[in-house]
């Protein structure tokens, strides 16, 4: 071990395990809290790469007392994520691309601010500026009241603090990457969901992915539902950005929507009065069930994939919120367990899955930055190899009314 | 003073009474809090005795932010509770025995989190895995609507920091020890019910007394209701385990109790689908109001009694949630000044109380852990004498509908 | 600069314009928050004066975390604020004078406890004690439900903490400080409100003013209203003390106000059972909008002014409050853009009103202490001025119903 490495690590519960370093920052079980933490390649004995991982305690305003993570990539990447909201991705950045949005939300807002109840259920809105944050996993979806309880809009899992967060750097190049958090949905008598919500990252590449493993530690089977609410601007976004994925069926949320099947795939300029509209969207795949949707800009030289299965997530909803930049101009490509209409049209339909007692399902999601015209046409040629000659079937009425 | 003190306990506000130390931890008063801090029975220059207590920030998930104190007894026994938590007792653990149970709720959960309103008033579920959680003052009981504002699941004090956290120490043998905290329910226009809850314990005892003082700091009187929601599970709780009590008359709490009421003295093995099972209780107790109830397991070799007054607390509730381990596999027996029906039925019934205008009245209740079969003998002697030959109504139709 | 300064007031941002220091104490965009932390003009290398500027963090009960700022006059005054609470301020005393009052609510209560949704949306109440709290922005007055959502009792401002804090301090003399916090509102799909909140004042002088600048940030005109809920209890309340202002029509609130009708501007001593009795004023101005309202104690011998101009604050809303001393014996005198009627009356009545994108509204108010009876008798005079021969109306019916 580096010599510089036990002091300037010192808080973190330090751990090893085959080829790997395992730093906890965080843990209910161990009561650890490392606070402001910061850890480089060097400082693991690392010579060829640089990388760095940031833990910041942020302040002032409603984001007292959050934490972010900082990864730095030696390509010139940033990833920031918040243990404090659920481990959701705040954005990645570099090398002119970003994956994330501008929010009149600037703050990482802690969730002690938060009242998911107010607005009518839809509190969530005072705190959503993320690139990546999980609508799950007790419920998702909009707002609604079920057996007397509000089911509050996209659900607990984005406000709640993770029990556990812990780091894992491979020892070996390409030195692979590991966060995770632990978000527990635990309450008695309803729900003892938890989810290890984890993200690996290789220094040096352009893509990253999500991997989840949700556990009903609860004696019996849950309802749960999940959507990975992933979120584009600029540059991706922009007038004419070309949506792109393998479809068997599309069909608009509500009326609103079905007035924007025609050119539901391509985006508008920021646009006053636009709103949003939004597509639900059953995607086909490869037999394996992997497929992916796509985003690109204009001219096709940069672009977003994400890669998911649709054997874990059957369902795609795409949010255009292309309404003016201080609105939040703003793409949602969101795979998931179901669409996002409020719990009790979600369970008419047939939409929320069960997990039984101790079960553990897994939800991988893999995002790729395109970040040239081949990478975007390589893409593309993918959907293209998904969809082949099968049909989109158009429903033109939407599948239930909110 | 011993030498060491001064170092070890400065940033406590310190006094001295007669024949007593007092330490300050918290006080919103004197802007005091003193974060880690331990003391033990050698610092107070105490050689006949070994004993300590000590307060523990927590970190992570949403528990951020809790504090707890521990006390440790020369005989083994540990009893921790939390200011955060309005002085709920935690839970008490040592040679074999234990008071409390096991929640899917793990952490020791800092208000900040909970929103009382949440799950149509149930949120109070989300942080729900005390020994001993005081609902109360200002209402208590099930979630209902009075007057057009939501009385949420058994009040606000399990979930209202203390203002003020004093640990008094006898600085002669046996060294009796008081922990006590200032519960404030303050709020404009509709209450200023303040209380002081004390828990006393005497070191190398196998009991402890909870001693109230709640005072109405408004000058009007006002109602309030108090249940102390005490909870047991293994090993005091088991299949054929028994609860014991002198009793005037018991009704179940609703239909499915109902189904109970012929074995409702006797408790199942962790059952999948239980549920609960809730018995409203009038006891009987001697002249002076005094009375008690007890849990023992199977064969009898170990129990807990819960000694209280009838004139301070007239009711008892008794909560058999005999479901699965993970599901809580828990008891609560629950003496109080009303049953847990929601606050109009309580009303309507006439078991709300009043307090005046700077009256204060006074709770105490002793918990005893019960280490032998002679003990517990002793305990069931008890009951059996107030019982005496005095006949049980047992009132078969519940005698309220939520 | 002083030498002491630069050991001092290191961890806080430090800038200077042309003749002022500024001080940041916190900032969510540089991420600072200087904590407990103290200036004097010693430091700052006056001599000629003495004042000095102290942020305390608060700890204990609900208060913990809470920030407040004493702001201590070379003539005795001390101001205290709370950048937690909305820039509020909590009190002014000194030299026998006090704005301010006695709330059975006497902690600074953290945001992070308060649910303002509770008590069917008057869960403000829990926190309520300030001398002078913002009733705002995004809506102001009493609760209820506008498009499904609740609008609760006197909006957020007063329960969102500062995004950032500057102080500044002239270096020449009369020294003039500004302390400022920015309160913002932003919720996406709803309002990006974000307020400059500021305090001046001139050490060794009776007055300050407010001076809030509202900005709209959103690309959409948005509604917004704002009461200053300015309160004074004794010594300036007192049995016989008297509200003066210039009056072109006053209704009361509802069916107990008009009761009180025929001695509106007179008190009484704290009395039982009072509660409150609320008056709606249109005040009479000066031809530049500018007026002002006062109280005065029943000999005259002290007193408040509040200056503020109708073009901003076209309204004036008298709230009594005289119940007994510990109920909260106050008075309120609140100028706004509109009355205390749930929003949808005030729209209703064509009180709301709009801010166009990226407008800002400045807001000032300038409350004085009277400290003797030349000075009470001066503001009667102008009062007496601006209403001249002018007539008040009485409305004797309440101009709505809640």
């Amino acid at each position: 071990m580096n010599k510089f490495l036990a002091a300037s690590v010192s808080p973190a519960l330090y751990a090893t395990k085959a080829n790997a370093r395992i730093f906890t920052l965080s843990s209910t079980e161990h009561n650890i809290e490392v606070g402001n933490w910061k850890i480089d390649s060097t400082q693991l004995g690392i010579i060829d790469s640089f990388f760095s991982i940031e833990q910041k305690i942020l302040h002032g305003g409603k984001q007292e007392g959050s934490k972010i993570i900082i990864l730095t990539s030696p390509n010139g990447l940033t990833i920031t994520l918040s243990p404090t909201r659920g481990m959701s991705i705040m954005n990645v950045t570099g090398q002119d691309i970003r994956f994330g949005w501008d929010s009149p939300v600037k703050e990482v807002v802690n969730p002690t601010f938060i009242n998911l109840e107010s607005r009518n259920g839809a509190g969530w809105l005072e705190g959503f500026n993320e690139m990546m944050v999980r609508c799950g996993f007790e419920w998702a979806g909009h707002p609604g009241i079920e057996n007397g309880e509000m089911r509050t809009l996209h659900g607990k899992a984005g406000n709640t603090p993770a029990s556990k967060v812990e780091i894992e750097i491979s020892e070996i190049a390409p030195y692979e990457i590991k966060i995770r958090g632990l978000i527990k949905e635990s309450t008695f008598k309803k729900a003892d969901l938890q989810t290890v919500a984890e993200i690996c990252y290789i220094p040096d590449t352009y893509s990253f992915t999500i991997h989840d493993r949700l556990t009903n530690h609860s004696d019996y089977p849950r309802d749960y539902q999940i959507m990975y609410h992933s979120n584009f601007s600029k540059p991706l976004l922009e007038k004419d950005a070309q949506f792109v994925a393998p479809i068997k069926e599309i069909s608009p949320f509500n009326d609103y929507a079905h007035k924007g099947l025609q050119d539901w795939a391509t985006y508008l300029e920021p646009t006053k009065d636009f709103d949003e509209m939004v597509f639900n969207i059953v995607p086909f795949a490869k037999n394996d069930g992997s497929t992916l949707a796509a985003l690109h800009n204009k001219d096709g030289s940069k672009g977003v994939t994400i890669e998911f299965n649709i054997q874990e997530l059957p369902y795609l909803t795409l949010w255009k919120n292309t309404d003016t930049e201080k609105q939040g101009y703003v793409t949602g490509i969101e795979p998931g367990t179901n669409y996002a209409y409020a719990t009790s049209i979600e369970r008419e339909q047939g939409r929320i899955r069960q997990i039984e007692s101790e079960q553990t399902v897994h939800f991988k999601i893999k995002y790729s930055a395109l970040m040239n015209k081949e990478a975007v046409d390589k893409a593309k040629k993918a959907v293209a190899d998904i969809q082949g000659a099968q049909k989109t079937t158009f429903v033109h009425t939407p599948i239930a009314k909110e």
